[in-house]
């Protein structure tokens, strides 16, 4: 083996466990002199990352949570973890060799030794933007597919709401829905992000809900005959709004809950009776459950890219120094379409 | 058909729409000739109550709702609808005959016509008391039994929580969850009836919510390992503190919120981000939509009954003029076990 050439890594740190909403100045890039290089006997893998991903349940992970969280808190003065595209540089793993493409959690720096390389998977269209592993054929694409098909269960012609809806999981959600045959309509941000929905991502409809003063009145207007399938990934108010226009036997797959994640006590839900009355089926998901399906999500959703039946909006940012703020910016929803931080272009 | 007889029957009437907590003056006891018959040329059935059933749901019809409801808003000065045990004493339907024993929608007064008698269920087991048929062998038992097997699909072994569980449906839950081999904890308003969960029915354990100040800290000390199973049927603080211990794919049947019916705004539930981390199933579910399958129950559950496996608590105010007490006083717990109303022996 040929001596490890040794580099300049930099990397972004989380400075403290944040309260509200994280600032920029809650994270800081180091730079540190790595040798890119797997320890002698080690099944580690090293990386190159190109693209990391930033994604709203990272927040969970800023707070310092007394009891054991679903996914471990960063660690203040250590690299923030974060799932990512990234190339092999070298590998002590038999399933790997340099120039392999894969995806999978690795950390937000330029090079990462990857411990556990059975979590990493091998890009198989690599004739797709690699960037796509990092989204719509990654873990947001996957969550969007289990949660909309496994958990929400779509029937044709059902009237489906999504929130969220330009973001990394939404845009992809609503284009399921629309190729399963269902009325889509989706909420966001912006009119902006209103008019990528409805021009782009071929909704039926959609709204700015900032505009909006009263939002069960919104989706009345949106569904008059009510909702089948609300997919949340805001939790709060319009969680509250959407209980109220469910349909019998509606289903709300609970995404996630970025309208409370920097909030010091979360907004109460008060139209649970509605869950009763109409028979809803209100169920979490964590895409985690699902890595085992990969492969048939990834063969499907590349095949619809080829087609073009799907289509995907991605923010890119440049350069490891943006990652803090990319991550900021999620929180108040200055990403138009899936956040990412180019590292590196190979 | 020999001329009918005229009785005097007294019905208990809504005389207003109820906000907040409902008191007997809501109500009042009024007496008017009738004539015990069916019309000429009807398919009505003509019935004398024997038990009429206090529940919970009930309050839900005494508002007066803006938009439909899940179920038909009480009509002011008419009679009250429930469910009850009935005789027939005249049948214009081939299906009856006078004399059959039967359950189902009738209303709150002596004698009923039962317009729709496709509605009413046969009684196949008279040798078990006839009150049975408003309560275990009736439409709270089947909510209990569709709610616990159908909803909640409980394995052995699983941690139940059952709230309100001296109650009409708590009861036979918790009876229930210990015949499939689950361990099984009781909340209740008071100790009487917390020793009638633990003595009488079963419940491994069982608490005094109105002595504890802290739910979250006591289903922690309840269930160490957590809740798979929850059985809702008050909403509120106790589902708010029950989500924080839910076990992973953990179930909410939501069978109902009696905490929540007289409040002006009901309370809000912040825990919700529990359902995604820990991927709980909430789901809210109708005894109506389960009336099909009543044979197979009242056949499985009048089995555990003679055979002792299943036994059943009822509270049982005797005389019509009674009604408008049993029915206030659920909201306020005074009922051990299921309440009911005897309005004639036979």
């Amino acid at each position: 083996m040929a001596a490890a050439a040794e580099v300049s890594n930099r990397s972004v740190i989380l400075k403290r466990h944040v309260t509200g909403f994280p600032t920029e100045d809650d994270m800081e890039v180091v730079t540190a002199a790595a040798r890119v290089a797997v320890p002698p006997g080690s099944a580690a893998v090293m990386v190159k990352n190109l693209y990391l991903s930033c994604d709203p349940y990272m927040r969970s992970r800023m707070t310092r949570h007394l009891e054991p969280s679903y996914v471990p808190d960063y660690v203040p003065g250590e690299v923030i973890p974060t799932f990512g595209v990234c190339k092999v540089v070298e590998s002590g793993h038999p399933d790997y060799k340099a120039g392999d493409m894969v995806w999978g959690m690795t950390a937000c720096e330029e090079y990462t030794l990857i411990t556990n390389p059975e979590s990493l998977f091998k890009i198989n269209h690599p004739e797709l933007p690699l960037s796509y592993y990092a989204g719509v054929l990654g873990m947001p694409g996957l969550t969007a597919y289990a949660g909309f098909f496994d958990v929400a269960k779509p029937n044709k012609g059902d009237y489906v709401f999504v929130s969220a809806a330009s973001g990394a999981v939404g845009q992809l959600v609503g284009q399921l829905a629309k190729i399963t045959g269902c009325y889509v309509v989706g909420s966001a941000g912006s009119d902006e992000k209103v008019n990528l929905l409805k021009t782009k991502f071929g909704f039926d409809d959609a709204f700015n809900y900032k505009k909006e003063h009263d939002l069960n009145a919104t989706l009345k207007r949106c569904f008059p005959e009510g909702i089948d399938i609300y997919f949340d990934n805001v939790g709060g108010a319009m969680l509250d709004a959407a209980l109220l226009n469910m349909r019998l036997h509606g289903r709300v797959a609970m995404c996630g809950l970025i309208s409370q994640y920097n909030l010091e006590q979360p907004e109460g839900v008060r139209n649970l009776a509605c869950v009763v009355t109409k028979r809803v089926r209100m169920e979490g998901f964590l895409v985690t459950d699902y890595f085992g399906t990969y492969r048939k999500f990834e063969e499907e959703t590349g095949g619809h890219l080829k087609e073009g039946n799907i289509t995907y909006v991605e923010d890119v940012a440049e350069g490891i120094e943006k990652v803090a703020t990319a991550l900021v910016g999620l929180f108040h929803g200055h990403n138009i379409g899936k956040q990412l931080v180019a590292v590196a272009q190979d």
